[in-house]
């Protein structure tokens, strides 16, 4: 089969995939999660059944379509792109401030509404604070292994995604035109420090 | 009926619901959770199939006699009884470094054992986390509310529930005979207060 062709149908089967993923997230905000069901979201998305197996088992995998992205892995290169001699707290803000004001967009907040929609999806969004925790952990291990010990860089990974989780919470709970995600988590990282400065 | 009467068949009661969950949680331990059928937990426990699901309906009932304790709380009495001149994030450790001394049992160790075993209930016990955040975050209210705004009291509760969590993650990695949960508690604030300390 000439490289051309596969590539081609690869196209193909990477918008069909987008296309649905769009479609159910579309009817999980306007329907309720639980009240869609896969045979609606084949009829929207104008595919068989059949079809929509084929690309997505279950509504949690369209959900995880948004999810999954690649959040873990450019956490990783964001981290890595940071300056030497950035203290690794410091570094975890600038590389979550930079990927958040990326990350923005209209389906992400679709995604974040409709993960708070019932309890079962709102735990299972915890897990994925969780992985992009241990993904920020990683990378601060790799950058700063040799300068500061596990413990300490398990603890602003804690506090990093911590934070970012808040300005997420936030960000949900304002009319769109308000305060921007990365502003929001700015102000979280004050807040932690205003805090922090008053223990003894 | 007579007072005296109806309390000893409460207590009857609970001494079954907790030989039950005592039951329940060894065969969670040994065989894995996903391995012990309600069967197995009612013949180990010695009481017919009908008695065990009168006390409990599932296994999941049985993890969270443990887990729902009155964890949410104490914590929250625990922090009203701090000095009314102390800094949030100062009353919050205390609390919390009282609370886990009291609770570090060997049931609580066993229960934390269980959670982690299979994926599901890790991200059930997620959950749980947020549960004692949103708890800390209400007492936090009641006690400082008219001092600190709303936000900066949202991040005190984030960063100490977050450093439970990695104290109680480090003290399942330990052999039960090194640093208690207290200790290990009091090492995460000290490392968020070091990396914090470097923000500028």
């Amino acid at each position: 089969m000439p490289q051309g062709e596969e590539t081609l149908r690869q196209r193909r089967r990477r918008e069909t995939s987008r296309h649905i993923a769009e479609t159910g997230l579309r009817l999980f905000e306007q329907q309720g999660y639980d009240q869609t069901t896969m045979q609606a979201v084949a009829e929207a998305s104008g595919v068989a059944p059949r079809t929509l197996f084929h690309y997505f088992e279950t509504k949690d995998r369209i959900l995880r379509y948004w999810l999954a992205g690649e959040f873990a892995g450019e956490l990783r290169s964001a981290m890595l792109e940071q300056p030497a001699n950035s203290a690794p707290l410091v570094a975890a803000r600038t590389a979550l401030r930079e990927l958040v004001a990326q990350h923005e967009t209209p389906e992400s907040l679709a995604v974040d509404r409709v993960l708070n929609s019932t309890p079962a999806l709102r735990a299972s969004k915890q897990a994925t604070f969780i992985d992009w925790e241990d993904a920020l952990n990683e990378a601060l291990a790799e950058r700063y292994g040799t300068q500061f010990d596990a413990e300490q860089l398990q603890a602003v990974a804690m506090l990093s995604i911590g934070a970012l989780r808040l300005a997420l919470e936030r960000r949900r709970g304002e009319p769109e035109s308000s305060v921007p995600l990365d502003r929001q988590l700015a102000a979280v990282f004050e807040q932690v420090s205003s805090a922090v400065g008053r223990l003894t």
